[in-house]
């Protein structure tokens, strides 16, 4: 990547290209583009963790919330975004059996219900079983730990989605 | 509207009904719903404009930033969101003719080029005349006060679309 191709978007490239590190939250990067010029991608980065970390609980609340479910409504019926589908289906969530899918069912609503924002976890650095422990583990947190625990995901969520973008061929998605 | 149909709403369902009420920005509904209960839809719309001000300049500029053109490029390609091209239609936006369209072109360019963020108007509020006028008066503002004078019409859309959900029968959208 070259960071002055970035630089030289408009809003309306930028937002097309990054809008979706944070899952259906282009909010961000329309805002953090208002901080033009970027030095590198660890600069855009950290302007998305500050915005994040800026927001109210409830805003951080409002990021889980607009994630789907793993293997859950949106996987099953065909509606996830494009970089879900990817994740998901890298962390095995594509090819559960019916037994697996009712677990991770069970285990979701579970979670929601304890703290009103669905599970998040960076599918492409665990794998399956990863997922069914850290769920039960996760399930034992209050709600402000796990908040944060959550937004931690965000971030190494959003931190592979823009390498992905940047390593690509960035001329191309234009 | 009975509020405590609201007040019963999963987050999912809740995002699902009142997720658009700001241009593509979801998490401002799902941020919300930590708030319930509400006690009515002015609470609702309260702790919407309460969110949206108290993000910091760029949150601002990053929700004017996920609206489309008024008569743009996701008018002409279909690719509006469906509150978009309704409330576009109402202001005669979808019947110009393309010297009209041209003109459009022209000054939201103008706009964009010297704000940085699209021209946003309540186009429920609005017609043609209105719209053409008001963006050739906004344009000599400085970028503080466009800000400021533009989320004041993001908050008329929003006040609009809620009354739009509420007022209709709530139970058969869910």
């Amino acid at each position: 990547m070259d960071i002055s191709v970035v630089n030289a978007l408009t809003y309306e490239e930028f937002v097309n290209l990054f809008g979706n590190v944070v899952e259906k939250c282009p909010i961000i990067s329309a805002a953090i583009w208002s901080h033009r010029p970027f030095k590198d991608l660890a600069d855009i980065e950290a302007h998305i963790m500050g915005f994040i970390h800026s927001l109210p609980d409830s805003g951080k609340e409002g990021i889980l919330r607009c994630h789907p479910d793993l293997a859950g409504r949106d996987l099953q019926s065909g509606t996830l975004t494009r970089e879900s589908q990817e994740e998901q289906s890298q962390a095995g969530m594509t090819t559960l059996d019916s037994a697996e899918i009712q677990h991770m069912y069970r285990l979701n609503s579970k979670y929601k219900e304890r703290f009103g924002f669905p599970f998040v976890i960076c599918a492409r650095l665990n794998n399956k079983a990863d997922i069914v422990r850290q769920l039960n583990e996760r399930l034992k947190n209050d709600r402000a730990a796990e908040r944060e625990r959550a937004i931690e995901e965000v971030k190494n969520i959003c931190s592979l989605r823009l390498n992905n973008i940047v390593l690509s061929d960035i001329q191309t998605k234009l």
